[in-house]
């Protein structure tokens, strides 16, 4: 069991790691160069100041990446703990700069948790940083057994989800999910700093949402980037080819007659749909896990709909998922939405029991056609005629 | 004053404008050759089925770009209203069918609201969706004043905040402020077509930021992009630029020697830089317009520091803008912080009122130092063995 902890680095992750493993009763040492670092992380109540008398039972070496070697195999030298991890959220290179650096292997589990803030320094550490987060664990060959379940148990004192992976495989992964979208977000960010006042003024969601994670902290972001630079570049460079096809199209379309533009636009729409794709994919909202739908009666007369909206909400159904349906037989309008199959069944009956006339319906083409529409390239040529704006 | 107005097209833009003004007591008529959107919309209480008796004071065409000349003209052929406005997100472009579809300016005045939400349709239109939004109109020289003040009317009653601009320094303006930033988190959304599934189970802020705003509407986005192709390359032709400078960075790392690796890493630097001088800039939290700081005293003691951090979130200062301090000769750790000089003298008050040892300070050369160093160039170069994670 884990009863004492040294923690190197006071910044966002180290300080975050003491606040949440001294809520349960372990003693945490702080260490960092920077004084007014390692005073406001103990301020905070994420330990005591200064080196333990004997080993601690574990050390977290919560440096930039690029000092994680060195270190490392200082406080193994000096006998900080009985077992090591790190933070750094690149591994393979990492692993190298131990072994160059005279570190030893059997001590040490390479770690990266996934969290982290807009901000970083001590002051932004909070004690449920990890929670419910992803916390990969990159162990080699020769890390001992006894090492890596030292490292769960504080996994699971942090509230994180533990995940072991090779650390080639996580250094990939990370490249797309982590260190390619800082980047793409800097690249978006630069096109500001001569932005006109106008177009501040009408910066929107889109502006913001794609730059807010732009790289701070340009040192700790060079590091990560050079010790993973092979990965990063690869996802860089599928972008960078579908940008230059998409600004050949946006050439083309300058210059082309108009009726020749459908053609031109197809490299265009190619990359939209594909991005469609990307996106239920990372939102995890395929419709084809959804595979019953329910369709509700809407009553005629004012703030029905409205109130139906409501009465959905309460009863968690994704707004998003609710498609309109209007029957010109009947003269009647309805919602048709998909639900996980599991609820169809209590969500019919809490609707007819609220009054509601509700009943489960077998994937009717159309509406599911109209759900899809949006990120379907069969929806192209929309006549210009028809009003209804998507 | 306007008594009635048609919307024509009753998507998301055109069902919350009807939501919006009917508030008001204005009568809507809604339009729309979807049946169903037109039924969802006027079951929301957006206003009532088809077209009014006599002319409307006001019609906004609310449909696709690539449609709004055609449809203007033939509702100004019509009758349908006194003065008409569009809500198309490009000005030119548009204004130019207009024209070649035979529509006639002196009642007409382009128009483009600042607001929207990741999904489309009806059903997620909302009343409040323009309130305290940029809304932009585009009066040529024809347009009449009558024309440019029923929009305003229109625009207040949406609590939406107009703007005057010409139709090219509103396209140029939107193309970096929305057109680009669309595109550039579908070329990042793209890649995860095929991303692993780890690369899922390690996504964190950064990939759903950037790629949240992905384009879904394939087919809308055609007709923005198609419309506005001359400002949107001009923007990504400069990304591209830096994203190829920085992937040329990335592969000389691969393979640079370590010690020769600091001035690869420079156009990386600059680029990162740049970007965060850019977010700077959108985030409106330059440092320079704050002149004023406070130091407060944390007082020995557990918990002290986590107690000054709630009250200074109860005076609504910003967590982001302070810095701990610690003096070495009085061994003591104090916080520091920038607030707007209008409201320093009465931040001192409370924080004292409250017991809290509290001073204005001059800018402090020390403390901006640490505050910037983030966002500095100089910050390059940290020796391996400083532990501070910043």
């Amino acid at each position: 069991m884990i009863r004492t902890m040294a923690v190197v680095g006071t910044g966002l992750i180290g300080t975050s790691i003491g606040l949440a493993v001294s809520r349960h009763g372990v003693r945490v040492h702080l260490l960092d160069k920077d004084e007014v670092a390692a005073r406001t992380a103990a301020a905070l109540g994420a330990g005591v100041l200064g080196a333990p008398d004997e080993s601690a039972d574990l050390a977290v070496i919560a440096v930039p990446p690029g000092a994680v070697g060195a270190v490392l195999a200082r406080m193994q030298a000096r006998g900080l703990a009985r077992t090591y991890t790190d933070v750094a959220s690149v591994k393979a290179q990492t692993a190298r700069d131990i072994w160059k650096s005279g570190g030893t292997s059997a001590s040490y589990v390479g770690g990266h948790p996934l969290a982290g803030r807009e901000r970083g320094g001590p002051l932004a550490a909070r004690a449920d940083l990890f929670e419910d987060r992803p916390w990969v664990l990159t162990p080699s060959e020769t890390t001992s057994q006894d090492a890596v379940n030292r490292v769960f148990e504080m996994i699971a004192l942090c509230g994180a989800i533990p995940a072991i992976m090779g650390d080639r495989a996580h250094d990939d992964a990370v490249a797309l999910a982590s260190h390619a979208p800082h980047v793409v977000a800097s690249l978006m960010a630069a096109r500001l700093e001569h932005g006109s006042r106008a177009s501040f003024r009408l910066a929107g969601q889109a502006l913001r949402d794609v730059t807010r994670m732009a790289v701070r902290d340009t040192e700790l972001w060079n590091d990560i980037l050079q010790a993973n630079a092979p990965a990063v570049a690869g996802v860089l460079r599928e972008l960078r080819d579908d940008l230059t096809t998409l600004m050949a199209t946006l050439d083309d379309l300058s210059t082309a007659p108009l009726d020749a533009r459908g053609q031109t636009l197809e490299p265009m729409v190619d990359l939209l749909n594909r991005g469609a794709a990307g996106l239920a994919a990372i939102q995890e909202r395929q419709v084809a896990d959804r595979q019953t739908y329910v369709e509700v009666l809407v009553p005629e007369g004012p703030g029905q709909l409205v109130r139906l909206l409501d009465v959905l909400r309460t009863l968690h159904v994704e707004q998003e998922d609710a498609v309109p349906r209007y029957s010109a037989q009947d003269d009647t309008l309805s919602l048709v939405f998909a639900v996980p199959p599991v609820r169809a069944g209590q969500i019919v009956r809490e609707l007819g029991g609220a009054g509601w006339n509700a009943e489960s319906v077998s994937p009717d083409p159309v509406s599911v056609a109209r759900k899809t529409a949006d990120e379907s390239p069969e929806r192209a040529g929309r006549a210009a005629d028809q009003f209804h704006v998507a």
